[in-house]
């Protein structure tokens, strides 16, 4: 495994956990950590021996957003110093989801692992927006966001006007975003922003029991064809989706995880799926 | 009425109640309960005596997905025996809207009464996916859900993938599509899937209630137009939903609906429509 | 500030605020009323002075949808002197924003300010739909709402076919379309209809503070980008959408706004934004 700098992971039980691990800082985001995050999702992504993957901080932050001391460059060259963009990666195979969703976050759709953000503590700016592309989101109830672009004289970055208003609605997109007010991981929940929030000690326990679930109890191959449905569906006429919907079923009839599924429902036992 | 084998249908009321008929199976869906379904909605949409349709399940159960003894047959011979496809109905006047939204239940879309599903008990795989179709969802609070695909090596089956995410959000879509999880009525309304959970003992109580609310006290002409609206905006510039709003408005001023509904409201009445 | 017959409008603290004004009828909307809001949003939206906006009623009403008076002339004449059509304004520099959202209300959502709905009693009709064209909606618990239509023998009117699927999602935008039922604030609430809520005698102070909290502790450049960058996004590929987004992120890293912001947040004290 790489050796990374600003996160840790590690694989245990076909999950792989990547910590945000700058905890002086609230775990602020930077260019390398957004560089060893999607080289590490990369890796995750292609490793037969993951099936899950789960993005949360070291200590009692998330992330805190972009790190200020970068912000502050920035600004003194007024822009001139803006260069932690996201690296010209240029893999030899982006996949066409990729290329419908570019940007330095695209490629957590394109993974075809599930990725679930556990949202530990403070949860800001740039740090929301990561999360927006993990496909499941759980919060500690007292765990603090904010959009913060309005109060730093910024705008909707990185897709965030996209994706928010089919996430939570215009009207609590337009709130988040103007007031770039502070709320808590209960009112996220009732905004739908995160699945669900549970009291700060649960939250590690609950996540990994459903990590545990998806790479145990469902077909991988399921879940990845899933995936990618969900995500090519924005763009797609009904028809289109549902074509790809009847081509994919056919497909599944002859797997081994179809027969697996039926035997083990039939049989009242634990599935063991294989992915194939 | 033709003679249904699977299903059981009713006309009290200017309702049509469909009733999903093989309680020994908690109304496990075959192809011909399929093509019945349809067969009877059809024939509801053209009723003039119809301004309302329920669909509910016999017994305990709403639907329990595709029978499992389908499923078998179909495993063992690898999709060979996928032999209850849609039949190729080929209407002679298909609707722009069953061109939009084709496959199994597009259909429902196409009707121009309002179609309500009364989920009584469990509701998995196929089963969830009809109801869908539907424009409204009511629940037995304590009915369980499941939408079953990952626990079987299946995919996201017959558009559910374009639908889901627009009902209840991106990250609840992907939750239940993911883990397949069982979930109550009662999470259903708080993830909006169903409109509303009841206690399971008033809801063909309060579902009877709101279609005869339908049948009598609005009119039948303003439905239809209406659902209409709804079902083309998803694939409509906001100025093509608009130039479709304003000529159907000018259209509605010189019916025998409007007049009733302003005198109606003048005499303070109840209103007697007549869809013209 | 021009003299209005059916509006009062007020300036303080950088707030407009715009009272429809026929409280013997509920302010019930005329072509006056049409009119009238729109030449003050529009005066709001160029003066330098407003950096927010905020919509309410006089007396114990919001607005009780289009005027009986009107609606019975129109019914008589079947739809002859259906009169108070927008008036075709022709602005010299309509936005592109205005062309994708051309109507009545079009025009609210092209202006670079935050336009707030405080409901303070009944809302039907019209005046629903007025609502969902602010950029934020806030209810008394106990104001009654009705969409009206079908009751009258009506349609979806005015571009809400398009809007309150994705605002309130397509079964809860069914449900309240078809039955033209009356529903509280607080039921609004629940269903996404409104961002909160609040006791009736809360509702004008809390309003107040937020329309304060826009004024003076975020950047108005900000606010007006964002407001865009929203609504573009329901047309636009996700690409597209992200394109704008990093093009408007480093034209705001020279601006005095992010600078302020930057330094308010490194000083912990107060921003004085200049939208520049």
């Amino acid at each position: 495994m790489a050796a990374y700098r600003e996160i840790l992971t590690s694989v245990s039980d076909h999950v792989l956990t990547i910590t945000l691990n700058r905890p002086d800082r609230l775990n602020a985001w930077t260019g390398i950590m957004q560089s060893e995050v999607e080289t590490a999702i990369r890796a995750g992504g292609a490793d037969e021996a993951v099936r899950c993957i789960v993005i949360t901080g070291a200590g009692r932050g998330f992330c805190a957003g972009a790190d200020m001391n970068n912000l502050q460059t920035i600004q003194a060259s007024a822009g001139e110093h803006y260069n932690d963009k996201t690296p010209d990666l240029k893999p030899k195979d982006v996949s066409p989801l990729e290329q419908t969703f570019p940007g330095r976050f695209g490629h957590m759709f394109a993974c075809p692992k599930p990725i679930i953000a556990a949202i530990n503590g403070p949860c800001a700016g740039i740090g929301l927006i990561l999360t927006l592309f993990a496909d499941m989101r759980y919060a500690a109830a007292d765990a603090k966001f904010t959009t913060a672009f309005s109060q730093r004289g910024l705008i909707a970055e990185h897709g965030i006007a996209w994706q928010l208003p089919r996430l939570v609605g215009e009207a609590n997109a337009l709130d988040l975003l103007f007031t770039a007010r502070k709320f808590s991981g209960a009112e996220a929940e009732r905004l739908g922003l995160v699945n669900r929030a549970l009291p700060g000690e649960e939250l590690m326990g609950f996540v990994g029991e459903l990590a545990h679930h998806l790479a145990t109890q469902v077909s991988p191959r399921s879940v990845a064809i899933m995936k990618r449905q969900i995500r090519e569906s924005y763009f797609q006429s009904y028809a289109d989706s549902l074509a790809t919907a009847d081509a994919e079923m056919e497909k599944s009839f002859a797997t081994q995880d179809f027969k697996e599924g039926i035997a083990s429902f039939v049989e009242r036992r634990a599935p063991a799926f294989t992915g194939k």
